[in-house]
């Protein structure tokens, strides 16, 4: 079956957002077997959605459409939409009811109910309401004549959850055949590397097929294979990820497509029952942040410090005046009394700490921007590794945070107890 | 003038990449007062792409095309550009040398030029021939009956500076009109109270135009307008700004499109001369690093203390240990607590602290996820907060962000130093 996106949004044409809803639903896409030829980007303009639109549904069988649902007059997905498809829009009670609630639980905040936030309860007639989690725009998902158009809300955070939850077991079932697939995570090796390291099986490949998606710090290898049945699909699958994991051995974090390197961190720390301590500077408590996604991190993370002054850094870590003053907060010296200091003051088993120069100010000759320390400590052996991270200061603080959590892996990994 | 953008590339259609040059180009079109009504990414298919051109010259007056330009078979764009255009495709001999250069200098790197690389010196008769310091394709601009076609290469590293160095002057002598653009961000209010607040001036609006953009827990107004020059421009929409300054007063934080709210905080705390802690439980870490996020936090920021545990909430904050006993952690009393303690336990003039439950576990008929307290201390006066965030755990920590930084910016407007 033959899909096609259009996404929606001013911001978008004017260059103000980077469309990464695109990139996320063309992968969906992808893992549903779904046939893609189009991506199409169109701002707030009924005319042209309404074109858009039509073009779409004469070329595709499903239209997934993401932005303009919000209460705004700006708003006009879900009307033009119904209007190409030919449908009238009715008041959905669930939906009112939901929005009501919604508000309600905002009571805290300074936030009313406007006659806006009524128009969000119309949708149109027969339309499988997808409710939101995280907003008031419901999804809605239309079917007439052999086409089906699926509106989704703008916002990534509540998207993903209602393609995740909603979208995409709908469209799985609309599929004859099964596509299974399986990820295989990989941290600590390159794009490039990873790629190299497989050449052989990837221009060899059929069914199943081998997929590399670079992420920062990670390469996600995502075999498919279709077949039957789910059965029939794992066991095209199986060898391949076993071939895999020869390969990479240890770079593989986790074959579960849902597991995060944070997630499989925790995890493996629950095992071995090691508590934590994150000491960070540069990465200003984006680690300590990291470790918390995952729910009941409170087992292993005791406590994060973010120690971004040489104060802080003597005072909660007990690093040396003498260190500082002689080599410096940005130093291989300092990184190591961090993560040894992080451990001892605290009583946990395990410290990461981070200590760099994320810019764009601060680089010299010596320490030009991007040189990173990272200092791991694991019952009383430390190691400390020197990273360039290149980009801007962003990029350099994400990188370093995903460089940390690979290091602490792979010293708990070497870690006896 | 109207411009369109064409993305070329399976590996933007699989997800597999982000289409970060769309957003680039749009950016620039803006910056050029280009108006962009559509964007499309489409495969190396040749039927499929000969229609999207054709479409989009029917429509626009400039295409811009990136990607497959490259030397192999699947490199398609140049050859159905120019059949689009009826233009046909001759040898370049400029092109010529300068592949035959750009090979020359790679020697040592065991390159060699293959038949396919002479595919690259042939560029469609009369076409403008853009040279590619960082590659091999040449980019191409191609003009006939009022239409202008742009070719760029797909790698960023190729298209952006071809983009800057020859194609924006170009583009540059084409307009004549400008369009400038400010932005207005806004915390502390909900997009629909904020639209409905200016309900009047969006309806009326001409020249200038306003365009909302809701964010997590802020809302941006886009301010643009169209003039002979950026003075003009910048003469429209200076009352419309102070229109919204009137209407809006201090939930304005920003006029300056550049400008983060975590920015705003960190050069209104230098201002008044404040220093600060982070105390967090629930959000772990991520007030500190959106802090960080700006060059020169540590002026302010202290340091950040992510006391996850009880232990660490009383080490570190002086919690005590009857009031984790009688009202729990997430509690009024706790978060008053954090943030008096973080103050005075170190020294600094300000601390925000946060404590909640960000689920998905934990929730009771009490304190149910989504309920968060956040305390505010500045010069010894503390507040408390409580909200009712919905959604999953990073939204609901997301959301939490965002308040802390609002709540405090919020005290030190009142605060008096």
């Amino acid at each position: 079956m033959v899909a096609e996106l259009i996404t929606v949004g001013t911001e978008i044409l004017m260059g103000n957002i980077v469309n990464t809803n695109a990139a996320y639903l063309s992968e969906m896409c992808a893992r549903l077997g779904l046939t893609l030829y189009y991506e199409t980007t169109v701002g707030d303009n009924e005319k042209r959605m309404y074109d858009t639109i039509r073009t779409a549904l004469d070329r595709s069988d499903i239209v997934i459409l993401s932005g303009g649902l919000g209460p705004t007059q700006d708003d006009i997905t879900k009307d033009t939409a119904a209007k190409v498809m030919g449908i009238p829009l009715v008041e959905d009670s669930h939906t009112r009811k939901r929005i009501q609630h919604y508000f309600e639980t905002l009571k805290g905040k300074d936030v009313k109910i406007t006659e806006n936030n009524w128009r969000q309860a119309l949708v149109p007639q027969g339309a499988i309401v997808l409710d939101n989690e995280n907003g008031t725009a419901p999804g809605l998902i239309m079917e007439k004549d052999d086409r089906t158009v699926i509106l989704l809300p703008g916002p990534p955070s509540e998207l993903k959850p209602m393609f995740e939850g909603q979208v995409f077991p709908y469209l799985e079932k609309k599929q004859p055949q099964v596509l299974s697939s399986r990820m295989v995570k990989l941290c600590g090796i390159g794009e490039s590397m990873a790629e190299t390291m497989i050449e052989d099986m990837i221009s060899a490949q059929k069914n199943p097929t081998i997929a590399p998606y670079a992420k920062i710090g990670e390469v996600h290898l995502r075999v498919t294979a279709s077949a039957v049945d789910d059965e029939a699909a794992g066991r095209l699958i199986k060898p391949v990820v076993k071939e895999l994991k020869k390969r990479f051995g240890k770079h593989i974090y986790t074959t579960d497509e849902k597991v995060t390197l944070e997630e499989s961190l925790i995890k493996l720390m629950k095992k071995k029952k090691l508590t934590l301590t994150c000491a960070e500077s540069c990465t200003g408590g984006a680690i300590s942040a990291r470790l918390v996604n995952v729910p009941g991190a409170s087992d292993v993370l005791k406590q994060g410090l973010v120690t971004y002054s040489n104060k802080a850094k003597r005072r909660y870590l007990g690093v040396k005046k003498a260190t500082l003053k002689a080599v410096g907060a940005v130093s291989r010296e300092t990184a190591w009394e961090m993560a040894k200091g992080g451990c001892f003051q605290t009583g946990t088993d395990a410290c990461i700490a981070v200590t760099g120069i994320a810019g764009p100010g601060g680089g010299t000759d010596e320490k030009p921007v991007g040189l990173v320390y990272i200092g791991c400590c694991v019952g009383g052996h430390v190691k400390v590794k020197e990273y360039h991270f290149s980009g801007n200061r962003a990029k350099i603080r994400e990188q370093s945070v995903v460089a940390a959590l690979t290091l602490l892996r792979s010293c708990i990994l070497k870690h006896k107890c």
